[in-house]
């Protein structure tokens, strides 16, 4: 048993083990596991490791356009001349701009809030990119702001905020559709969502791409 | 979701969760919250942590006597002079120095095996340190080899091999007790610990140290 009063053997295990556990989710016995992992791996792996951490944070930019992580001013998305620049996607964070990447079914671009309205949290408008998002706006050229962000309070409490901010410009402001997950069996889906998904029926066409 | 075919809008981003990935029971999705962890997380603790995991590999040092992990040559335990120098505790790995240290029951020497013998896994006894032990215990100056290695297929192989070995030599060779541990229901004890327990039962004595 690894607890928190015992005495390592070495300082610099210590530190290591210490700044594993440091991370999200990592106890003290994980982040020790890990340590002695590394011990056991080539000296050049463990070298890349420390050296891909440290270049991480000193190196990663965020795109002045979509504030995603990126590693030019301007992300591979802003960038591509391929792409729908009258449609731009808000989301909470670079996983969600992955995850709708993923779908291959948006060809516009994003901007990363790099959060989501939670006064629990104490997390407030004017700590998120929403005046950058409304100064894209205002710039021209935007026909259509999609607001993917979580279902929650919070998801919803962000979406008002941000289409009382955009509401005054001439664009559209759209949010996903919300119903039934695909592969859900109806007996277990919970009644908001079943709610929602009987209010916000469509016409039946065969499955396809839209 | 995070697949495996996804596109990671940075190359750094991508790196850092390919190396987080590679540690034991670490998913790429489990990869991802860590690094977006250190995200944001202050510059200089990033730093701290990326050079503690270089200087971990490259700076640690195994003692010359026990094999131990140790910031010296010599282990801070083989070079207290407050120690008894005649006991020797046979341990896997130094997570049982440690586990053992912490009951602070021992007070002897001890010797990290690293790792145990196992077939399936080609883990011979050429492998660990046994032939180190050997040269311990043939140098003199030692009464007693106690075996603390798990109460597995493969401790019990292993231990069998330390006894022939050492078996030789004017030593006493015990293994640690095996029985129903602290706090545990007779119900759901296996009958193995229970059958061994009432084999090796002891005299009854008031609880307290030995």
């Amino acid at each position: 048993m690894i607890q928190g009063d015992k005495q390592f053997p070495s300082k610099l295990l210590e530190e290591a083990v210490n700044e594993f556990a440091s991370l999200p989710g990592i106890g003290r016995k994980t982040a020790f596991r890990m340590v002695m992992h590394l011990l056991r791996s080539d000296s050049a792996a463990v070298k890349r490791f420390g050296e891909a951490v440290i270049r991480l944070r000193e190196d990663v930019c965020y795109c002045r356009f979509c504030h995603g992580i990126s590693d030019n001013p301007v992300c591979d998305i802003c960038s591509d001349n391929r792409r729908d620049k009258t449609v731009i996607c808000v989301v909470e964070s670079v996983q969600d701009v992955m995850a709708v990447e993923n779908t291959r079914q948006y060809n516009g671009l994003y901007h990363v809030l790099g959060g989501i309205i939670s006064p629990v949290d104490g997390i407030g408008p004017s700590d998120l990119t929403i005046n950058q998002l409304e100064e894209r706006v205002k710039e021209g050229g935007i026909s259509e702001i999609i607001l993917a962000l979580s279902t929650t309070m919070e998801g919803d409490t962000t979406n008002y905020y941000i289409y009382k901010r955009l509401n005054q410009y001439d664009i559209t402001i759209s949010t996903l559709a919300r119903g039934v997950a695909i592969g859900d069996v109806l007996e277990y889906t919970d009644e908001i969502t079943l709610g929602q998904s009987i209010i916000n029926r469509r016409h039946f066409t065969l499955p396809g791409r839209v």
